[in-house]
């Protein structure tokens, strides 16, 4: 395939006239497939089914302790469930709290907290302010930005580079403006791109000098054991990172078990600096008395250790590298030359990011929308769901069935052409 | 025995001396019992067991509508936990969010919301006010006021009477001041003195006409199903009330089954107008994806509905109704005719309130932790800790095995009852 800005006029007039046709047997066909969300398919639910069988009889209850999980109390989680994310993200357990089902909640709380209340080294709570400001490197994961919105802090767009976020960008913003109050961080197979911030972009971040002394990190470590095969990305420890930068307290670190065990019933953690944690703790007593304990306590019996998750995240891997290639093949077989379409290649995490010419992504979006294909909204991975230039799309492969996701990824090449062709005649 | 106000300074002495020596005894058995809080006790948990086991096969992971469970989503909670929650609390599904496993937590998020983003009709959000105010009835509940504390909203202490809370307070200070925001409730088997709220003053809560347009009651309704025998309370559906009333937003009803199945691992709700549900899951979709559907699902599979509910609050009875009963024969062996203390004789609910002589709290409460007997703080069933006669002290037989509890309640008459010697003397 030539590229498509090569084209004369009459060749894309008889190649959309082509595609065209292709569509309208597309839309013939009532698909109804969801390509829109970052969830796990059911044949990843069923990998981790016995743990929902785990307890065997009445003995089964007590944390190590002797602590009954069916009773109220232990705020900060279960001591072996501590221990299992100390493992897995190497950090001592005092540093953890472990919560409830989702991560998504404890970052909603975090900042729910720091606006009513502050943070350690707060001034003021952060909902005194007229205005406060969050970095948000760009495209990122769209509820993240939801949370910003609905608290109605100032998201400030920051590119990301192929090894994280502008960094250059970051430090002096950060350095210049006390109401820029955190930024978002997905370090390790970034959502959208599966991108892995370098050793070098998480120094900075540890290093990082704000005007505003209770500016955070947001560290959502989503993908952390994430990979799509023995080829994996590492990324530093950041809890480490800040230690040795003298600037313990900057970060605030999020994991859960959600693409691990399930989505709807895993465990989540927040891990930061002792400070940090006491200063959470005081807050946490009020707003429960402990969290659900039964279900860290299935979590650590089912995985054991460390090793235990990290064995169990190759069966996923060996059902989403498939789904992967598929995406990939789709996009190299139907693309490649065209030059309308540039594309990662992950190494984990949930997504393939799809960047398209400008101003064709929401149309792309659309028309797989028309034909019965689902797709993340375009737009969706930039703060208030306004992607300036209009060319990402993000790709959630994980959810479709094999043969659901082949005809999805080939609807969505055939609209993306379309879009472009659209665009190529109109100008 | 006689009034303790008519014994001769003699007489005091002697007496006196007697429990001294007792008191020393008692100190002597390096006892270690609690009873400061309402936690059921193992043998109340050991009931719910089976729910723990209820998942048989990987078909049973499906909730009604064949959502899967296991996944994300469902931000409202699984179709048949509202269903049984609606049984429960006669409301229709569709008012109704079942959330984790804290309807405390539910109460502390609600007012989270309220002070970042406002209620329904709030003209800013309460965060935004110099200072807003809540009405407190009290004795109450310690963890209703530690969130007014922890929000820096101010606490209006509101006295209770024998069939509710004072409603002409109520009335002429919410009809006042656009500043008090909300009212805590608990009313049926209130906490601590086990009191249930007449016709009337459910009928006048629903026909409050606060100056605040955002004015919230807080109807915990914890102890619905609590009865301690077929002689049961009933509290009238606020729900239905204040729809009557053309007020039907003006109330958030919260419940849970912490003390029904397991206080660490059951599942909570959020009942309310159609107006205010709709308005909560706004902000809710930006908290989480949804809460753990798999425990929600076991709560139904167990029970059943609410007749299944019914029938297991019985063999809670079963167990709290002799220790209820240990509680009261202890205060009337030890106590009666010596007019030093009222306590009340609830129907069902976690507690017995006790009230001693003036300024006896507090010096009764230390007596008995220094002989090894932790009771609630004095002073904790008012708001900022502060009992402003120093004369409650909460009872929480459930959660001691019943020879600990007898002990503990001769250790605590006794304690009173030097307290209120020290007190004569010293006149």
């Amino acid at each position: 395939m030539k590229p498509l800005s090569s084209y004369s006029k009459e060749e894309l007039t008889a190649f959309k006239n082509e595609l065209d046709k292709k569509y309208s047997d597309y839309k013939s066909m009532n698909l109804k497939l969801d390509m829109s969300r970052g969830k796990p398919g059911k044949d990843q639910l069923d990998l981790s089914n016995e743990l929902l069988f785990i307890f065997k009889n009445s003995n089964d209850f007590y944390a190590s302790d002797g602590f009954d999980c069916r009773n109220y109390g232990q705020l900060e989680g279960i001591p072996e469930a501590r221990e299992l994310f100390s493992q897995l993200l190497e950090v001592a357990p005092s540093k953890i709290i472990i919560g409830g089902n989702s991560s998504l909640n404890m970052m909603f709380d975090a900042i729910a907290r720091a606006m009513t209340n502050g943070v350690l080294n707060s001034e003021k709570p952060w909902g005194k302010y007229d205005k406060i400001k969050f970095l948000c490197p760009v495209p990122g994961y769209d509820r993240h930005f939801s949370i910003c919105q609905h608290f109605g802090i100032e998201m400030i767009n920051i590119k990301m580079n192929q090894d994280g976020p502008d960094m250059d960008m970051v430090e002096k913003l950060v350095s210049e403006d006390d109401t820029i109050k955190g930024i978002w961080c997905v370090p390790m197979y970034s959502n959208p791109e599966g991108k892995t911030y370098s050793n070098e972009v998480v120094r900075r971040f540890a290093n990082l000098k704000p005007k505003a002394l209770d500016f955070k990190i947001f560290w959502d470590n989503a993908y952390a054991f994430h990979h799509l095969s023995d080829e994996k990305d590492s990324v530093l420890n950041i809890i480490d990172e800040c230690e040795k930068a003298g600037n313990p307290d900057i970060v605030f670190e999020f994991a859960s078990t959600s693409k691990i065990s399930f989505p709807g019933g895993g465990i989540a953690a927040i891990v930061a600096s002792d400070n940090n944690i006491n200063e959470i703790k005081k807050q946490l007593f009020v707003q429960t008395i402990g969290p659900d304990k039964l279900n860290q306590l299935r979590h650590v019996k089912y995985f054991g250790d460390a090793n235990g998750v990290y064995e169990h995240m190759k069966k996923h891997a060996e059902i989403l590298k498939p789904k992967f290639e598929i995406v990939l093949n789709a996009l190299s077989c139907e693309l490649d030359g065209l030059e309308i379409a540039s594309y990662n290649n992950p190494r984990g995490g949930y997504f393939i990011s799809l960047d398209v010419p400008e101003g064709c992504a929401k149309r792309t979006v659309q028309l797989a929308k028309e034909a019965g294909v689902v797709l993340t909204g375009a737009g969706a991975t930039f703060p208030y769901g306004k992607d300036p230039l209009d060319r990402n799309i993000r790709i959630a492969p994980t959810f479709p069935p094999v043969n659901e996701l082949e005809m999805a990824m080939n609807l969505l090449c055939l609209c993306l052409k379309i879009a472009a062709l659209e665009k190529c005649l109109s100008m």
